[in-house]
């Protein structure tokens, strides 16, 4: 999100870790005092920004992307080169010191770098963040579309049985989306007219994507913008890197939808990216349910793009992931 | 399927090639002689043992695994250490000298190897298997399953548009067993009952697996097995690796079916493995369609397994993937 002549990173890494109800704090995880998770987050190179919470959650917009606080879960996503899986050490251990909380599932995701030689260890390989998560649970690793192409990586892991774990239920969306339309990238630059973060959030029409979200945003200069939404228990996060040589916007939420056709339309709606993918996780038993009914891959086509592949999973335990992955249409092609 | 102390990998690695139809010969591939199979089989490590042609194709059942060839398509699968991915070029250079026919479509896949560090280079991993596909077909690389765990992997290549191509309208399926029933296994063994080859495809109920089928078989001293089957213009190919240290048994066939679970059905029973894969790969508008509904995976968890994991593809050519993955239930769990 900050400018960089080379370029920037702007894909993320992800990790979301849920953890056992048999704490010493009703309020989980939120109890941790703020010098504890800038600890962590001094680890993998990024600070906190700006804080908001409601009766759910706490969310922290970062230097790099961002951090959400539920009781009993953890959701870290940072971008650029920042060297996300060297927490997984510390904050399992500052959750059990402070507030007595072990994980019990751990989820690790991310799409395939631009620049995969600028990364630090062990995020110089999907094979190397995989051993290092191995290292602390023991789990599986998947990829989704062309290992030789665009394509999407993920590693979980489920400590305890299923059917004995508090979390579940859950679902995440994500849409993921490169080579955007410059003039509304350019909307994301601080020009002559610059305001504030709130009016971009505003003018760009982020603030309609989702009626009702407080939003806590932060705009780079001299360009890019971060936020992270509130809507009760559920969020969205939206990052932009706005340069034309490495533009990259990333949305994600974990708002619950029987069916996210018309939200993933919205979105590429306001970005116009000129490749994009989505994917959809999901416990069988959460509102999407199956991952593979939770969009239509092909009538995202009808925005203008080509679906160029889709690829649904099912794994033992009760999840589902759907990925689909388009690139926009010629000029000359018929839409 | 020749015995070594330290075991044999019987998992093939296989490529699937369709050629364009503009040759100079009626009997496109097929018209080409022997003698140069042989030496492509030469660069591969392995050599012809049995032959059976029909009015559609010819059958070689080879010294390891199958090459099935039809006057515009080759199917060549070999297991051990040959070194599969050398015959590219080489085959490449022998359709266009001899017949005149150019690649339209390559398909080529594998599981995880049971011994990797013995494979010979390219075959030392499937990013190397990936670049030399690349050099001479530039293409996509698909992972299904955990990669840390059991998995199977696929490249394919359309080298003219779909559209434009002969071939197409084609299905492959494949069973891949691991850990079989050591009984059952033994029946691969020449004990002092030992009769012949064709005696152990009648007696093991390989014979009865597809009514009609023209079985050209070969038993190996002390054990193995392998056969390829001719039904009209379908084939199926079975190759077993029965010493329990390393116990390996596949099967595949193009014949059409609206639904393989059956079939597949069949098959495990009458192998008895511990762990299994299926996978079919279809041209949309071929008989089973999309592969998603090309078999039941939940019915064959009925066949006393669990279904580890499952998984969809669809490529923007018109080709759709579905795998799944399966364990024997313990003797302790309620079937």
């Amino acid at each position: 999100m900050c400018s960089l002549p080379s370029g920037f990173e702007g894909a993320e890494k992800k990790i979301e870790i849920d953890f056992t109800s048999d704490g010493n704090d009703p309020n989980g995880l939120r109890a941790i005092a703020r010098e504890h998770w800038e600890r962590i987050l001094e680890v993998i190179k990024c600070q906190i920004v700006n804080t908001t919470s409601n009766d759910y959650f706490d969310s922290y917009v970062l230097s790099e992307s961002s951090l959400f606080v539920y009781p009993h879960k953890v959701i870290l996503k940072t971008c650029g080169t920042t060297i996300l899986l060297r927490c997984l050490e510390p904050l399992a251990q500052m959750a059990k010191e402070q507030v007595g909380l072990t994980p019990e599932f751990l989820y690790f995701s991310r799409k395939n770098y631009k620049y995969p030689d600028r990364q630090i260890f062990p995020h110089t390989s999907f094979s190397d963040e995989v051993a290092a998560l191995q290292h602390v649970f023991p789990g599986y690793s998947m990829t989704y579309g062309p290992t030789n192409d665009e394509h999407w990586m993920m590693f979980f892991c489920d400590l305890i049985p299923p059917k004995q774990r508090i979390s579940g239920k859950d679902q995440t969306m994500e849409v993921l989306m490169q080579e955007l339309n410059p003039e509304v990238m350019q909307q994301f630059f601080r020009g002559p007219n610059f305001v504030d973060a709130k009016e971009m959030t505003r003018s760009t029409g982020i603030g309609d994507l989702v009626p009702g979200a407080v939003i806590d945003e932060l705009s780079f200069d001299p360009c890019g913008y971060s936020c992270n939404a509130l809507i009760d228990q559920y969020y969205f996060t939206i990052h932009i890197t706005p340069e034309n040589s490495c533009s990259f916007v990333s949305f994600e939420t974990n708002l619950p939808r029987t069916n996210y056709t018309s939200l993933i339309t919205q979105v590429i709606e306001t970005f116009k990216p000129g490749k994009f993918s989505v994917t959809v996780f999901s416990d069988i038993e959460s509102t999407p349910g199956d991952a593979l009914a939770s969009f239509d891959a092909k009538a995202l086509e009808r925005s203008g793009f080509n679906l160029r592949y889709r690829s649904w999973s099912e794994f033992e335990n009760p999840y589902t992931l759907k990925y689909a992955y388009y690139t926009a249409k010629e000029a000359t092609e018929d839409n």
